[in-house]
């Protein structure tokens, strides 16, 4: 038996227990669902999966995308099972029926896409940008551009991008160059160069909508002075019929060391006259909106990295417990067969802190994709306007702690296989490349730091900040008196007066004459972000704790008995592993540490 | 410019200011060598590197050694690399005159070829192995042996390996089934499979020399019943001109995520009549034997680790001194132009942290290259027998320390160039995936960890723990007065008496009758592997601190003041930053944390 995508039974407990999607068929938008029609489609996004994606998981990251001079090409094997997927409505499964969607609310979808995510998470970001790329253009674009460009995305025949990065600008968009022209008739001619353009070109579609970030000539300088267009590969002729190349040209291919089933292009854009681009909402506030479209993408970059360490534990998991190697430090017979690894007190830890990880980052990314969904369907004004509050504040943690912790994760992989994970017989060695790539693209954790701690965190007057904070302590007082869990709940609520008080200290140096230096006051930022992280992780394991807990209560079948155990086991493992680095890094930022801060360049 | 590829000035400063190389010259072996000649090797090796490995550095990356049914193909500018580095005499520099050598102290001979093993670590596999399969010869072999196996080893002609892993057994050692028959005149043929053994099969000597480890028919079971043998590629007639494949085939290549430029194999030997095998020394004593090879691979591991991280850190930090991008938090004018992202804190940190790491890590190979050499070399019998047991106690941290946080380092280069980093555009990408194979091979960090824990420290009555830790002690000891150095030698004082009691509470529980279960009172290796190896490199940077602190008060030139306050700052990265984790670890380990222990595999 190989190893499973993911654990099923863990899954179901995501959403049946843990965040209770049932619960939300009494919205209207969801009032034709049961937990029968959210199974079916996991059901159908497990069985796509299995037979389209898993014979190919290492056959495309073997095969990287190559450019001839005229065209890409993709092994054919990717174009069938993204069709499947599209076929079976999973390409957006939370859109409306009336626009080809499966109306499930986000986490049946999270839970159901989880399974082509885990084992395809690369070359399912054709669809995903896609996806993105459409919820912008409904957002912010007239009905006009919903019709001509939306409407053939949603139906597969097109693609879409989003194009921000430039050659000479990186993260720096303020920076960036690529400039619109407009005529006298108001169009837009567009030129210049953007590079790491996910899905930027390849032969899967009719055509490929890029949203391109410029800056329309005599436009201010710095980010106030940008503008999104969208800009076709090929312009469309007004029958719909597809019209001359608008000189949007590859410019080269990324070799990447992981993430090979999705291209990673640079493209040149109008090197004639200009490429044709049509203006999305008002000038000068492109910045805005691509921010709907980078939120998304960033929770989904976390959700990606989340289940690429949730497969990649499975696989390690399965292997453990099948390779007989060595005896255990008591058993001194030679004579004795070999135990299975898994008896190994390390490769336990190993295994244990990859379940940690993976399923508390999953978590984070669900609970993330909960209120993404209570945002637009709770059902009170109040609700919805606390879930855009919350979520708000949260992407950069939904970001970066799957990305930086899921990856060590698929570090642990690697080591439960020991040589042979280092080998391509076995797929953690690419898991670990893939997810190497999380804690780089849509803003690096480095760059998710300081929106947290410099933004998101004062951010009105502290509103985010103190209601994420509000919903912990929610789950502090619902555990503090559980003989089990009282511990737990008390080491979280230590955590966070810990976390209170380094806040209140950071933003009071930020504020004070003497230490009026910004880029010193925050230069912990990542260990802010770490120790708010594991907080907020530990949090989510509290939660899981005590849903096994009681659980365990009511005496459950021995399967169902080993699995709560096992949610048991993981929280005890983070809060007595993990949880004590809060402090530490805490400490660091309360201090201000200067250490970094003070070294010069020219000493390094 | 492009990055160098080590900072020349580091090496000198291990290796005249640190190391003290100099002085050794008053050791016999060592009284024709002075700086220039020591320098000479540098500059020889550094030459080499630059000319033959760093143009091809992705080159063998990207071509992985292929195998078309009959011979293996690796691009021929290796073989042109190491010709360049036989004929320097480079491949065993601190062999005697009489072999051919260079008759270099270790840490000097370490300081030359670490430019060619920064640069080249997995294709210098092939001579590094070689030698290390030399020395074994040498110690434990025959004069006939000597005479017909290691000569044409170091002179080029024949390359060596290492023989151990099968494919049932991994690190199990014990399980291994290879089988060496005995004929009655004494002569023995061997069959079996080994796997991942490096350098087993190419096309760059004209005879492979494996070492290999088999049980001999009817021997005890377990590692006690292991014997060591010679087996030729070829067998070698009396004229000693090439003979007979000795049924020496190679059964498969692995492919690995890195670590290109040195081929992994898999060998079946004795396909028929069994492989002509001679013995090393007496039977049944062959893992002992290994051992003098594996120590000393050992050291390698680390040290490649720690070059490896090196690199990465002088590629990363030259690329941030000249990559601009974005702003800082304290500048408020767009049109104000991008600075180089070493000006951004969070970057400084990164680079800090890395040089914090390499550096260290590769203070702690030297250092263990100094025992090395004091074993043999040392003036009386009392300090050749204490470097013996102090090398022997730390060899498992100077195996992992720099294989774990080495690629950490690695890591965080990736992350200083963003995504570019993630592509082959730069090497980076692949110092992380080369340097990942460190923690896995020649003991992975769990073995290792066992190894400290249970065998090295208690081993002679506390002998070597004891031993390393006066070392450490006498280093507080010159510097607690100190006015800048005072509060870092407080803090390393306080870490060692933590040590000290976590060490003895455990020891304590292992001997109790009430935990005396050695799977769980050892389950927390790992934490302790991690708490010693933070103390150790806080110890090494202490005392790169001190040598900074005094040539500070000299007032040196410009150049070198910014030189030592880099050593300064990263001494208090190291402090601040690092060195409190020990606790967090230490108390793991001493409240005999059972999360691990008790999780069942089923609960998983």
């Amino acid at each position: 038996m190989s190893a499973p995508i993911l654990n099923r039974r863990d899954i179901e407990f995501f959403l049946y227990e843990m965040f209770d999607v049932e619960s939300l068929t009494n919205r209207e938008k969801y009032q034709d669902h049961d937990r029968t029609t959210f199974n079916g489609a996991i059901d159908t996004a497990q069985a796509i999966a299995e037979k389209y994606f898993m014979p190919i998981r290492q056959k495309v990251d073997a095969n990287e995308p190559t450019f001839d001079g005229e065209k890409i090409h993709l092994i054919p094997e990717i174009k069938v099972g993204l069709d499947a997927v599209l076929e079976a409505g999973l390409s957006a499964p939370t859109s409306l029926y009336e626009d080809g969607g499966m109306q499930l609310p986000m986490v049946a979808a999270s839970g159901a896409f989880a399974y082509l995510s885990a084992v395809a998470s690369t070359s399912l970001g054709y669809l995903s940008l896609t996806h993105a790329n459409c919820n912008l253009i409904e957002a912010h674009g007239t009905k006009d551009q919903i019709e001509q460009w939306v409407k053939p995305m949603r139906e597969g025949r097109y693609a879409g991008t989003m194009a921000m990065t430039e050659p000479g600008a990186g993260s720096g968009l303020a920076d960036l160059t690529t400039t619109a022209t407009k005529d006298e008739q108001g169009n837009y001619r567009l030129t210049g160069n953007k590079i790491f353009i996910s899905g930027g070109d390849h032969d899967l579609n009719e055509n490929i909508i890029h949203l391109v970030l410029a800056r329309i000539k005599g436009a201010p300088k710095g980010i106030k002075g940008i503008s999104l267009f969208i800009v076709p590969k090929f312009l469309v002729n007004e029958d719909g019929s597809k019209g001359d190349n608008n000189e949007v040209a590859l410019a080269g291919l990324f070799h990447k060391m992981g993430g090979r089933g999705h291209t990673s292009t640079a493209l040149s854009f109008g090197e004639k006259d200009g490429s044709v681009a049509y203006l999305v909402g008002e000038e000068h506030k492109g910045l805005m909106y691509m921010f709907h479209m980078m939120n998304e993408a960033r929770i989904l970059v976390g959700t990606g990295a989340a289940l690429t360490a949730l497969t990649g534990y499975q696989y390690s998991l399965h292997y453990a417990k099948e390779r007989p190697q060595g005896r255990l430090l008591s058993c001194k017979d030679p004579e004795s067969p070999p135990v299975n690894i898994i008896e190994h007190p390390d490769v336990r830890r190993m295994l244990l802190t990859q379940k940690a990880y993976s399923e508390g980052a999953y978590a984070l990314c669900l609970y993330g994709h909960e209120l993404a969904d209570d945002e637009k369907t709770a059902l009170t004004p109040e609700e919805r306007a606390h879930a855009t509050t919350v979520l708000d504040f949260l992407t950069p943690i939904i970001k970066s702690w799957p990305s930086e912790w899921g990856h060590k994760s698929n570090d642990l992989a690697i080591q439960v296989l020991g040589g042979h994970g280092y080998t391509s017989e076995h797929p953690v060695e690419m898991f670990y490349r893939d997810n190497r790539l999380n804690p780089i693209h849509e803003g690096t954790t480095g760059i998710q730091s300081l929106d947290l701690l410099c933004r998101k965190v004062p951010m009105k007057n502290f509103l985010g900040y103190k209601a994420f904070l509000n919903v912990i302590e929610e789950t502090i007082q619902t555990t503090k008196d559980s003989e089990t869990l009282g511990a737990f709940s008390q080491s979280l609520a230590d955590a966070v007066v810990n976390l209170r008080e380094v806040t209140n200290q950071v933003m009071a140096a930020a504020k004070s004459t003497e230490n009026n230096n910004p880029d010193l006051v925050f230069s912990n930022s990542v260990s802010y972000l770490n120790m708010f992280g594991h907080i907020t992780i530990a949090w989510l394991w509290l939660r899981q704790g005590d849903l096994a807990t009681k659980a365990l209560a009511t005496e459950p079948h021995i399967d169902e008995q080993k699995f709560y155990k096992g949610k048991v086991q993981a929280m005890k493992y983070f809060f007595n592993s993990e949880l004590p680095l809060t402090y530490h890094w805490g400490s660091l930022v309360k201090n201000i540490d200067s250490t970094s801060f003070d070294t010069q360049p020219d000493w390094l």
